[in-house]
């Protein structure tokens, strides 16, 4: 697989190239200069593991034959949208959230001459994606399908984004809105679609599959997704912040994480009333009030069994599936996710 | 046209309706009302002539027989789109200026509960484009042309904002990069694509029409965009505040108005050194001065000058097209705009 990352590699500056020489806008040197440094900032420096699960996966479905030159670019290119939706999302959510760093630099937006320009630019990071399409795609009789998806799982992204946006509104800090519904909501929309769903589809769309036939593909994915922010939301706590990279702050910041839905499920009166005190506020004493609380309610041991059980369902779910390369797709997702660390 | 305009009114609700009741994301009632409360606020409010823009020239295209209900329902949804797209571009614009009040209220995002969400709003009135476009037109032969049309579109106005944003940047004011090429540049890609050539393509395309074999149409009505922004660069100092509803800010804001272009085409040496030393600066007697130079200048019987010029050179394009009905088309939006006072 490390050659096949190579190749996603060298896919990116073409592309790059590409849009730096399309002919729907006329580019003057500083236009180039300032898109080429956009791109180069927000696009290529996440762990690229969304982008190049669409060459795995499509290594995975043709099961074993060697993929073609061009099989590896298209593959790769559609990988590459992937981390284009991705670098919108986050430079616009970094604006919102007043972030400082990302991927261990300042956010885009907190660069002097950039500013609040990279709101636009967010904006043309999704555009590239349908000048991506547009250039390598238009032809092929997937491609409306290939639009309709990136448009789709965008809005859904979007969505969760906006649910997520509203209940952690300030001035509103409300704990009682908190349920599993509504975190289930806000990670499958703002996090599966777009991370599970999207690369898989990509690669079925590829090999002319007709993704109304793949439900259930969809919905595994989906449950997958929604493992792994949970997953995420546990080890923002109870992580190592040197393994994971971070220092957490949900129960500052307030964020509907499945910790605390658990232990509004788990808590008694009197630690229900002590978790409406101290969660969301940034004082160290509040907060480790609220890390106490976790442990007596045992919230690591719970994770751990919703861990093993989510495994077998997942499990379970993947070999009911008719199609042994479908499954292999499935088990590698999953395979890299369970029990992880970071 | 009247009963047009209330046909188009209503198909708004319509749309809107289908939006909150959309099956690709779980609605909970807090995100319908945001939704709907987020529409209300950005979608209707404005003048409408790009969405009726469409109405109008399909009605035209056909010559005379009477839309059908569905025509009416089609035509009208696509200018909606096209009012969508206007409203993600001014909430996200306004962020971005850091603006106080448009169409006679406060920017979105400077509601109090709103804030910053308003860049994830933008993006969500933006996707409902394509939830609009897959409802009503993926079944027709043109539905893969309108997704990339409007695509294109979309593309070329945040082109169009990125090189206004990054040559207006802070700090680093210099008016030798504006220049009658840069002008024309910035207003062509940021207004006049969408503001002028959208709404006759989406009529085209739903007369079944190939864009490719209406370049000439393209050229004319970007031609006709651009003189429309030379005049909005005109009204905005020598219009009448109470005529325009605004009084005009742009020799403050630094901006690359046609006027400054032209006199700085025009101006001998002093002058240009009072120019470079006055614009851009919010203290009147700063603004005084760019004004008396405009007219020392004679900026507004130069603005004449091109204004019945681009008129003669204008109308000469349209009569030279082959066919009448696509002449009347550009004749009503030409009509619409020449001499305005507003």
């Amino acid at each position: 697989m490390a050659d096949l990352k190579s190749k996603f590699l060298k896919v990116y500056s073409v592309l790059k190239e590409e849009l730096l020489q399309d002919p729907a806008f006329e580019f003057a040197d500083n236009d180039r200069k300032w898109v080429e440094g956009m791109l180069d900032y927000n696009v290529p420096g996440g762990k690229l593991n969304r982008g190049l699960s669409v060459l795995d996966s499509y290594k995975l479905l043709i099961e074993g034959r060697e993929l073609t030159d061009d099989e590896v670019f298209l593959s790769s290119a559609l990988g590459w949208c992937i981390e284009w939706l991705q670098a919108y999302f986050l430079v616009l959510d970094d604006i919102m959230d007043g972030s400082h760093t990302r991927r261990g630099q300042p956010c885009w937006f907190r660069i002097p001459k950039v500013g609040l320009i990279a709101a636009n630019d967010g904006v043309l990071l999704r555009n590239h994606i349908h000048r991506i399409l547009k250039k390598h795609f238009r032809g092929k009789p997937y491609y409306v399908d290939l639009l309709d998806l990136f448009n789709e799982v965008e809005f859904q992204t979007a969505s969760g984004q906006m649910i997520d946006l509203i209940t952690t509104l300030e001035g509103e800090k409300d704990l009682s809105k908190y349920t599993l519904s509504l975190h289930r909501r806000i990670v499958q929309y703002k996090t599966a679609y777009y991370s599970f769903y999207l690369p898989v589809a990509c690669a079925l769309l590829m090999l002319g599959e007709n993704l109304d036939n793949h439900v259930d593909v969809k919905e595994i994915l989906v449950e997958m997704g929604t493992y792994f922010q949970v997953q995420d939301d546990y080890l923002d706590c109870f992580g190592d912040p040197k393994t994971i990279g971070k220092i957490g702050t949900d129960i500052e910041d307030f964020k509907c994480s499945w910790l605390v839905v658990k232990a509004l499920e788990l808590c008694n009166e009197d630690q229900k009333k002590l978790l409406h005190e101290n969660y969301g506020k940034a004082d160290p004493t509040n907060v480790a009030e609220v890390k106490a609380l976790y442990n007596n309610l045992n919230l690591q041991g719970v994770f751990e069994d919703y861990e093993s059980k989510s495994h077998d369902k997942l499990m379970a779910a993947i070999e009911a599936h008719p199609s042994k390369s479908v499954q292999a797709v499935l088990k590698s997702f999953l395979s890299k996710i369970y029990k992880r660390q970071k």
